[in-house]
């Protein structure tokens, strides 16, 4: 730290993404990565001349993109919002929104937290239950920034509908915020809500569904006036903010959307067939709509089992939040990388 | 706007970037790219086997290419932070080191001014002398943020680094800024200083000189405090920042320096040429040391000039300061698309 460092951020704890090591000796089941490449059209999209136009700035306005996203989920360009990955609309919609405070899950997306110290914004942070459900009525009439991800994470439980719309009809003051990095395997989505409600703003991410994390491409729906807020944000951040290939992979990823159900699909019969593994080994596995399911045993601490699978070279995520520490969070590769992680597990559980 | 949007931000003006027309019918002199594509090694390095990794997600510490950087231009590592364009490093500094208000000239980038209004940050803007130099005496002592582009936008002149250094030298308590954007075609570098000054940051970009504009990729030197202060703020809003292309195209380009050396030679040939052109044209042309030219005729208002040249297919940059306003800043591209501006010029000037 520099002597220079403004007071507010001096204290501040950032963020710590999941190990990323750099050998690519793992089986890597620890940042919900899909274990599936681009479509081919994708691919193919990246020609030499592409990379030749790079010398050119990227259209700040996305507008292809946000054309070819409208179209994809039935809304108008107006309700869209394209950004640096989801987690660059999260920092904005912190920054432009948190000004009431802000109400979120005690466990879910670690970054939460970490939004709201960086913005100085009163956070309050409600118990999920016991069996680690949200409680839909703790979140209404709370009119502060509410936000939830769902499925939600690291536990990949969702809430229905119905019950965001509680919690939207409530807070009419306020933004509430739904992060729906996850719902691509499984969930329901809350989007045909946008039309109804100005107050809701919907978030997603190419980086898991569209086999694009190292592309950095996030997206949002929401009413036009808080896509204009957000856009106000860009445009006095970074208004070039998502490059030129990562524009034209985007678009052509929402034209292969056949190739990516098809990818979901076969990764929720992963899930459903590792769960019943990991079931019959004795796991206690939390109902997951997500790429990954979070699990523990009686028979070895969390932090040990994840250490345990490390050594034999599979990388799983591991939280030191006591409430949850016992639990791994496991994403869901190819089957062929999941039977080796049973094969793992009964080999270090021995 | 949003109901919702905090009180801070209603008022704010946005950035407004250079026209980015998408039919691509004009020459282009009017967002300072490159006329050149990036290096043959860089454009052949994007094969079909690295954009199928995009599945996985970029190294959050870009280890290589810090470590190419470093090596390129003699510094250690821990003295390099990159970044999601160079404007993402601006706004992480004035967010961390603003505190104390910042110092910058009236006439420089516009977005300095935007940043400190989104951050709250009070602003000093000393004027540029009657012949557009920055007087450094001006900025000394001051024990703010101070923050000059040298070369300076929109007029491309330079201040020595003797000047800076005694910026630096008196302002030990605040972090001095130094934007060297547009350095590779003439100017003169104050890297050297980050060895002997804990409170200098210099700023640098690959949209220009590394014609990576499309790419986003910035990168800055300084005191490995003051680059973990930028660390801790990544880490904070987003610590994938940088997609894996462009590290990638990143690392190449470090690589492929003669080539780049060379396109910056040709640029600054074809300045002096486009340079002495206008002059011969009755044009007053400010000193410039980057790749664009700020000049201006007493035969044709600034705007009116900008528009005619536009409807003849040739895009320049005209600002409406009304200090300036006289003045069009034209990129240095290609000496085939200057000799058109010159015929151009030459025709709506009669």
């Amino acid at each position: 730290m520099s002597r220079f460092l403004n007071e507010q951020y001096r204290a501040m704890e950032a963020y710590t993404p999941g190990e990323q090591p750099r050998d690519m000796q793992y089986i890597k089941l620890n940042t919900n990565e899909s274990p599936y490449p681009p479509a081919p059209s994708v691919v193919e999209a990246m020609t030499g001349e592409q990379v030749e136009l790079l010398r050119l700035y990227s259209d700040p306005t996305a507008k292809n993109l946000k054309e070819r996203l409208a179209g994809l989920y039935g809304v108008k360009p107006e309700n869209v919002f394209v950004s640096n990955g989801s987690d660059e609309v999260l920092n904005f919609a912190f920054m432009a929104f948190g000004g009431q405070g802000a109400v979120f899950p005690d466990i879910s997306y670690g970054f939460y937290e970490v939004y709201a110290e960086l913005y100085g914004i009163n956070a309050e942070k409600i118990p999920l239950e016991e069996d680690f459900f949200v409680d839909y009525k703790k979140y209404c009439g709370k009119n502060k920034l509410v936000v939830i991800a769902n499925p939600n994470a690291p536990t990949g439980m969702t809430i229905p509908v119905w019950q965001i719309e509680e919690i939207v009809k409530t807070n009419p003051d306020s933004p509430v915020l739904i992060d729906e990095a996850y719902v691509d395997f499984g969930g329901e989505t809350c989007l045909p809500l946008v039309a109804k409600y100005d107050n809701l703003l919907v978030t997603r991410t190419f980086s898991k569904s569209r086999c694009l994390a190292g592309g950095r491409l996030g997206y949002a729906f929401a009413s036009p006036a808080i896509i204009a807020d957000l856009e106000k944000i860009k445009y006095s951040t970074n208004p070039y903010n998502i490059n030129r290939l990562t524009l034209l992979l985007g678009e052509k990823t929402v034209e292969a959307e056949g190739y990516y159900q098809e990818k979901c699909a076969e990764i929720q019969k992963t899930r459903a067939w590792t769960v019943e593994q990991l079931e019959g080994l004795g796991f206690s596995v939390l109902p997951s709509k997500a790429n990954f399911i979070f699990v523990k045993t009686d028979k070895m601490d969390g932090g040990e089992l994840y250490r345990k699978l490390k050594e034999k070279g599979i990388l799983v995520r591991h939280f030191t939040n006591p409430r949850i520490c016992q639990f791994n969070r496991v994403t869901i590769g190819t089957k062929n990388q999941m039977e080796a992680l049973i094969d793992t597990i009964k080999e270090v559980l021995v």
